[in-house]
């Protein structure tokens, strides 16, 4: 059996070395067309912040290494050109020329390559992408060698940890990101204290714009942006997106559609013979069915095991699962993250869905160091969890993988209610955030708890009483205008009020973070009023409204 | 519907305060012996440790808070001293005199006593538990008063909750434990690395021997063990255990078993219109089915909200499920955590399984500050998971709450390979330390890594070939006498040497964690060998041979 691999990187290295694990004697060529196999990827933004010092840490593995552990054939610079399925050759680029292999089994991971969009000066110098070990070495350097302003293109992951390591460096750093807010995966009222936070950095981001085009200087290049903005740079980072490097394997006939390999649930494509994994195929997104290429290193790493079982007993192999999709960026002192479906996955998905937003502590309230958690989860009328996003200064993490796993398992928003998870002060609650999230879920799905939502703030002002049921003293800090305040202690003895201010309009309900809304929600609901009770509360509110909110509200501060 | 809650914590709490949410109309009422309902029992520790400083913290709600918000009537220092399930109603005891009450529905929420066991001397005022606020506020006094001496009267979690915060106000704490080892429900091998971390700490460890008498005397008592050791006191802190406080109702004919209520899952006791929850009530264990009661917060709280909906909206009550049974504890710079069953509880319940240990990093080894997650996981021949214990620095309460999600949704060893767990290099690693848990899971149930066990290790120096597969380098810090030493990197080579090492008998193989000898163990099955990989490398053997390993293996310190 010889088994050829395309791409040293994530999947390829991990089917070849599960193929050499299952077989002493097949033969197992890894070819990279790069200098270095099994290097850190997800590291590189680390080295270039100095948290990685040395270099050699990025070289996880290197040939010498397999060689020794798992008598694998890896040869770098070796670049695939062209598949001969009837033949079962590939024709091969090296430093000393041509050359064609043949193989029985052949996988493919060429994985993805930066997106370039048709911007004029894209080649100049300074603009750079981070993808290889050279790319992290030659950024580190230009940042040693006095690099001072930095605009990266592009707010994802990858682009917001590549500002910051940047501001870390001490360079000013502008982040340019076409849609209207950062970690545009993420919905816009979570990724607002992650626009906050880079703020808090000294990172200057501009969202909502696109750039134009960069203008090659002398001393520096000049980032224009469509709203007429200059940016100074001497180092330009382009971080806007991938795409699956796929075009020899589309032409040797291997289906692929919208660029992406099509493959089966093990890993298969189109021809006999030949598996493909990793950022170049398209996966079947879990929550919303939609095929998709995921671009994420665990997946790949699974699935390159998972195709080399397939390729040695195929009888016991087990499928690739479905995409859950889960990410995780840190920023500053917040993580963000988020697993499975977004709005506008599920939207286009044609997906109804619920929505929730909590703010529960990271752990008891009462052991120092508490911070808050913020939730949001979506959900199906049936409960089915489809997706969650999470932001906080600790915790995050911890929340986001229990939830990546319950959408594994298919739970429902409910099944949170019944997670036995780990409390004791210093890690949790008795009702830790995920529980809490299952008791609003259950609220809403059988309408104990119906919610409103903070978009719909301005229109709610309109046609119904919003009623704002915080102590006296937390409206000092900002207040909605035209809202009516009762806390939620004294309404059992004020309904009058609310009677009389409402009239024969519906009653919507906040206070910080929806907890004592929920409570008043359900003595307004109970003396007959049609009320509501804010989603996320004030601090939803405010993350929504982002930098409109001192439009909108009265605000000291 | 007028509904009385026997006990103002956790459970009879989250009863009370649900109860009020659904129903605005019913008369609640919550009689709680102690002088505080809702107070933060699980922060006691932390209070007499000063790392929560003020003592106000520790209630969490106050009977006028809940009177305020809820509604509730919540009354302190009533103690239910009878019940009658046929007038419905139930006899109390308050600072004002005895008095009757009737009910609807009535929710038991007793909770436990600390157990008491028959030593000589216990009723010494130095001798003292931390169950309440007032003892905590009594240790705190003592503590600042001078005491210099302190002796934990059981090594489980709160005795070490307490000897912690001892230990961090300056005293002189020694732990005794009667069973061999501190933190009894894990595993010796789990345990150990926590002996080590108490005895860094400057706690004395005296496990495997029991406390024979206490004798008071002017100055300090004594405590002494049955080896005849005299251990000087200033404190005594008893934590060997609780016991449900059941009597009375046993005594209105509530069924009980070995002293604990008998519930359905909907928490309804054998008699009508009379709920419990609790530490007080029987749960099943979702691992074994075995019948237990569960002291813990969490499940009392969720169980109590469950309780409320089984009176007011029974149609619609979601059942409470069965005991994955979670906890966790911080001990100085470790965390310690448990999920499902263990190995006792496994056996006594006769169930056969699988048992596997891993030590992977917490996140990828090549960004800084990488620590390991010492995992141990019980699954069966179907694969089905069981229980888990993990310990290590950090990612620890990750690791415990995605398996215990994963355990109560029946999830497989193997389904653990397919978690999309949050990657980026400061959080986990591409491979999560769950998806290797999976990954090696698989490998055992299909026999691909078949696992031999350090418990075996001197019975398998006498019939086995035990062949360490470690670097040279790494040998000179510690060497298993016998073995035979051929690094992984030159096995394919030196198989020769092993035939004739081996002659006719097994190859037992070893290296730190366990990953290289599963690379060796497959070169050595595909040679021929009748071969076996360490479960958790000499890693999980120097914490399974514990403080005996300087007899067994030879070691430079």
């Amino acid at each position: 059996m010889k088994i050829v691999v395309v791409g040293g990187v994530a999947g390829g290295m991990s089917a070849a070395a599960r193929a050499r694990r299952l077989d002493e004697q097949a033969e197992i060529v890894v070819l990279e067309r790069g200098e270095h196999v099994s290097f850190a990827n997800c590291g590189l933004p680390y080295y270039v912040s100095g948290e990685i010092q040395d270099r050699a840490k990025l070289l996880v593995q290197t040939p010498e290494s397999l060689k020794a552990a798992l008598d694998l054939d890896v040869r770098v610079r070796h670049e695939v050109t062209a598949v001969d399925p009837e033949a079962k050759t590939v024709t091969v680029q090296t430093p000393g020329g041509s050359l064609s292999l043949d193989y029985d089994a052949l996988v493919l991971s060429p994985g993805a390559s930066a997106l370039r969009p048709p911007l004029p000066g894209l080649d100049s110098p300074r603009v750079r992408t981070l993808r290889t070990v050279e790319d992290a070495l030659d950024m580190r350097e230009t940042v040693e060698a006095g690099a001072r302003h930095a605009v990266v293109l592009g707010g994802g992951f990858i682009g917001l940890e590549a500002a910051e390591a940047l501001n870390m460096q001490g360079l000013e750093v502008t982040v340019v990101e076409l849609a209207e807010h950062v970690l545009p995966p993420l919905e816009a009222e979570v990724a607002y204290p992650v626009t906050c936070e880079l703020r808090r950095l000294g990172i200057t981001v501009r969202s909502g714009v696109a750039a134009e085009s960069v203008e090659p200087g002398d001393a520096q290049d000049t980032v224009v942006l469509a709203d007429g903005s200059r940016l100074p740079a001497d180092l330009v980072v382009l971080s806007v997106g991938v795409r699956p490097d796929t075009k020899i394997y589309e032409d040797a006939g291997i289906a692929c559609e919208r660029g992406a390999i099509v493959v089966d649930d093990h890993g298969r494509t189109s021809v006999p013979g030949i598996w493909a994994v990793g950022d170049a195929v398209l996966s079947t997104d879990a929550a919303t069915g939609v095929k998709r290429p995921v671009a994420l290193a665990g997946p790949a790493n699974r699935a390159g095991r998972q195709v080399a079982d397939d390729i040695l007993r195929p009888e016991s192999a087990r499928p690739i699962p479905a995409a859950v999709g889960t990410a995780i960026v840190r920023v500053g002192e917040l993580t963000a993250a988020m697993t499975g479906a977004n709005r506008a996955s599920l939207a286009s998905a044609g997906i109804e869905h619920h929505t929730m937003h909590l703010h529960p502590n990271n752990h008891a309230g009462y052991f120092p160091g508490a911070t808050q958690v913020h939730l949001l989860v979506h959900f199906d009328d049936d409960g089915r969890l489809l997706g969650a996003q999470v932001t906080g200064q600790e915790g995050v993490d911890k929340r986001i993988d229990v939830l990546a796993t319950a959408i594994r398992a298919g739970m429902t928003v409910g099944d949170l209610i019944d997670l036995d998870l780990a409390y004791a002060p210093p890690y949790g609650s008795a009702k830790d955030p995920l529980n809490f999230a299952g008791m609003l879920g259950s609220n809403v799905l059988d309408r104990t708890v119906p919610l409103w939502f903070a978009d719909d703030l301005e229109q709610r002002l309109q046609d119904s009483l919003v009623l704002d049921v915080r102590q006296p003293g937390e409206l000092e800090v900002e207040r909605i205008p035209g809202a009516l305040n009762i806390p939620h202690t004294e309404l059992r003895d004020r309904l009058d009020e609310v009677r009389q201010a409402a009239g024969d309009k519906p009653v919507r309900v906040l206070c910080r973070s929806g907890v004592r809304s929920a409570i008043a929600h359900r003595v307004l609901a109970q003396a007959g009023f049609d009320s509501a009770s804010l989603s996320g509360g004030m601090l939803t509110l405010l993350d929504t409204l982002g930098d409109r909110a001192p439009e909108v509200l009265e605000m000291n501060q």
